[in-house]
C-alpha cells in the first residue's frame, strides 16, 4: 500500500491559514503526515488540525524536505521565493497568491470549472485564482459551458478579511467601526467618518467603516486596480476566452467575510431566464437562491462559512434574450482561497 | 415691486426636509414666506430656517392657501393624495418622491441636464429622480451630451439615510452596529450577523450591520426590484432615450449617507478618456477626483454634506473606444433629494 502523502500547510497562522486547518479537519482525510508551516514570527506557535495540536514550523528549505503537497497561503513575494524551491524539493504546488497566476507555465485551476487544466503543471505548481474570480467564476462558467459567454460586467464589494497580510483587514475595520460607531453618533455630519478614523486606514487606502471605497490593491494600467485586472485576465484564462470582453470594477466594503459581485452577463446564445435558473441548480459548487420577493437573495452575512458561491437576482437584462444580470455571494476565506486550494490538492493526490 | 413668492415645505421634519431647511438657509433668499409643514404627528414642533424658529403646522388644505411653490418632501402615499391638491390651489408643486415621476403630464427635471422641461406642467407638479439615479445622472448627461449614450450597466450601493420613512434607516443601522459591532467581536463567525441583529431588521431587508444587501424597495417586473426599474426608466426620461439599454442593480451597503454607482457606459461615438476627464472637469454640478494611485477617488465618507456628484475612476473599458467605466458619489439627501428639488424651485419661481 502507498504511504499516504505528506502535506504541507504554508501560511497556516494566517486568516486563510486558519480556514484551511478547519477544513482539513472535516474533509475525508486523505493525508499522511500534516506540516504546518508560517514566518519565523508565527513559528512555535500551536495549531490544532484533525483534532492534534500541532506546533508550527518555520518556513525553510529542511521543513520542505519530503513533501508531497504543499498548500502556499502567504502573500505573493513569500509564494515568488519558496513555491518554487518547494517544487524543485518534489513536491507539487498549490498556491493561492497572485504570484504565478499569468504564468502560462502554471495552470490556474478552479475544479468546478476546468479540472483538467490542473493535470499539466511544467513548473510543478497549480495556481488559484483570486478571491474576487472565484467568487463569481463558478456560476459564470456553468453558463459560459450552455450558453457561450460574449461580455461580462462586474461590480464585486470586498469583504475586509480579504485585505493585508494576516488578520489585518479585519483588525482595522473593528477598530475603526470602534472609533466611528462607538460613541452611538455613527458620524452623520460631514467628514465625520474620516475625522474619527485618522490617518491610519490599515490596509485600505481610506476609511472603511460606514464607507465604500472604489479602490483595492495596486495601480494596473490604464486606470484600473490590480484587482480589477486579475478579475478580467483570471476569468479569461480559467474560461478560455482570451479576447473576453471584461469590465471590473473592484469596491472594498465594510464586510468582515464574503465577496460579493453584481454581474452582467451577455452571451453568444439565447439564455431562457428559465434554463438558466436549471443549469445553475444544478451546477457543483453553486447554491441557487433566488426569490427576492420573499427575502431570498444571497447576502455575505448569510454565505460566510459556507463552500459554494451563492447566486440569486437572476433576470433578463435589458430586454436582451442573449443578457442576464444576477447576484453572487461566496465566503472569500473559504471558496476565494482556502477550499479551491484544498480541492485542486485533493485533485492532484488522488491522481497522483 | 412683486412681493417675494410664498413656500411650503411639506415634510419638514424628516431626514430630507432637517437638509433642506439648512440648505433655505445658506441659499439666496428669494422667498417670502417660508411654511413647514409635517403630519398631524409631527405638528407643533419647532424647527429652525433662515435664522428664525419656526412652528410646523400640520398638512391641511388650509396650510396649502396662498402657497405659490411646495417642496414635497413625504412618502410616495402622501405626495399622491396632497400634491394634486396644493396645484390645484395655486402652487407650483416640485414632487421629490415617485409618485408622479412616470406620470407624461408631469415633467422630471435635473437642472443640470434637462431644465427646460421645467417649464412645461400640465399638472402644475413638476417631479425630482430618486436619489440613485440622482447620483449619476449629472456625470452621465454631460458625457451623453458629447458623445452620445448606447448603453448603461450600473451598480448603486445606497446608503441607509434613503430607506424608511423619516430617519428609519439610519437607526436601524445605528442599532444593529450596536448589536454586532458593541463587543467588538465583528461576528466573524458564521451566522452572527443575522444572530445578533435578530428578526427585526427595520426598513431593511435583512441585517444592514457588516452586510450588503442586493434588494431595495419593492418588486417590480421580471425580477427587477423598483429601485432598479426607477434608475432604468428615470434615467430614459430625463435624457429623452426612451429606449436606452440600461442594466441596474441596486446593492443597500452599511453606509450613514451618501449613495455610490459603479458605471459601465457605451456611447455611440468614440470617447478618448483625456477628453471625458475635461468634459466632466468643465460640467456644472460634477467634481472630477480622479487619482487613484494618490488616493483621489470619491468614497461617501468624503462626498456626504456636499451638493455635487464627484466622479473618479474613469477609465477605457473593455478596449473599446466607445466605452467608459467610472464611479460615482453623491449626498442621496442633497443632490439625491433636496437639493435637486430646490433647484427646480428656484429655476421656477425666477421664471414666474
Amino acid at each position: 500500500m502507498t504511504p499516504k502523502p505528506t502535506l504541507a500547510v504554508v501560511g497556516a497562522t494566517g486568516a486563510v491559514g486558519s480556514v484551511m486547518l478547519q477544513m482539513l479537519s472535516h474533509h475525508a482525510d486523505v493525508w499522511g503526515e500534516i506540516r504546518l508551516l508560517a514566518s519565523p514570527r508565527s513559528a512555535g506557535r500551536k495549531a490544532s488540525v484533525r483534532g492534534e495540536e500541532c506546533e508550527v514550523l518555520p518556513l525553510d528549505e529542511e521543513a520542505l524536505e519530503g513533501v508531497d503537497l504543499a498548500l502556499f497561503l502567504v502573500p505573493e513575494a513569500v509564494a515568488a521565493q519558496w513555491a518554487p524551491i518547494a517544487a524543485a524539493k518534489g513536491a507539487v504546488v498549490v498556491d493561492t497568491s497572485a504570484a504565478f497566476r499569468a504564468d502560462p507555465d502554471v495552470p490556474l485551476v478552479v475544479p468546478e470549472t476546468n479540472p483538467h487544466a490542473a493535470r499539466v503543471r511544467p513548473r510543478g505548481i497549480v495556481a488559484s485564482p483570486g478571491s474576487t474570480t472565484l467568487a463569481l467564476i463558478v456560476a459564470v462558467g456553468a453558463l459560459h459551458a450552455e450558453f457561450g459567454l460574449a461580455e461580462l460586467v462586474v461590480t464585486a464589494q470586498q469583504a475586509a478579511s480579504g485585505a493585508g497580510a494576516g488578520h489585518a483587514g479585519v483588525e482595522a475595520l473593528r477598530a475603526q467601526l470602534g472609533l466611528v460607531a462607538g460613541d452611538g453618533d455613527l458620524g452623520t455630519h460631514p467628514g465625520d467618518v474620516r475625522r474619527f478614523v485618522g490617518e491610519d486606514t490599515g490596509p485600505f487606502p481610506g476609511p472603511l467603516a460606514l464607507n465604500v471605497l472604489p479602490w483595492s490593491g495596486t495601480a494596473g494600467a490604464d486606470g484600473a486596480s490590480s484587482e480589477e485586472e486579475r478579475v478580467r485576465d483570471e476569468t479569461r484564462r480559467i474560461l478560455g476566452l482570451p479576447a473576453l470582453r471584461v469590465a471590473a470594477t473592484c469596491v472594498r466594503v465594510p464586510v468582515v467575510t464574503g465577496h460579493s459581485v453584481s454581474v452582467h452577463a451577455r452571451f453568444e446564445h439565447p439564455v431562457p431566464v428559465g434554463r438558466a435558473h436549471e443549469v445553475l441548480a444544478t451546477s457543483p459548487g453553486v447554491v441557487l437562491y433566488d426569490d427576492p420577493a420573499a427575502g431570498d437573495f444571497p447576502t455575505p452575512a448569510d454565505v460566510v462559512g459556507t463552500d459554494p458561491a451563492w447566486v440569486g437576482r437572476v433576470r433578463r437584462s435589458m430586454d436582451d434574450e442573449r443578457a442576464l444580470d444576477f447576484f453572487v455571494c461566496a465566503d472569500n476565506l473559504r471558496k476565494g482561497a482556502a477550499l479551491n486550494a484544498l480541492q485542486i490538492a485533493e485533485s492532484v493526490v488522488t491522481a497522483l
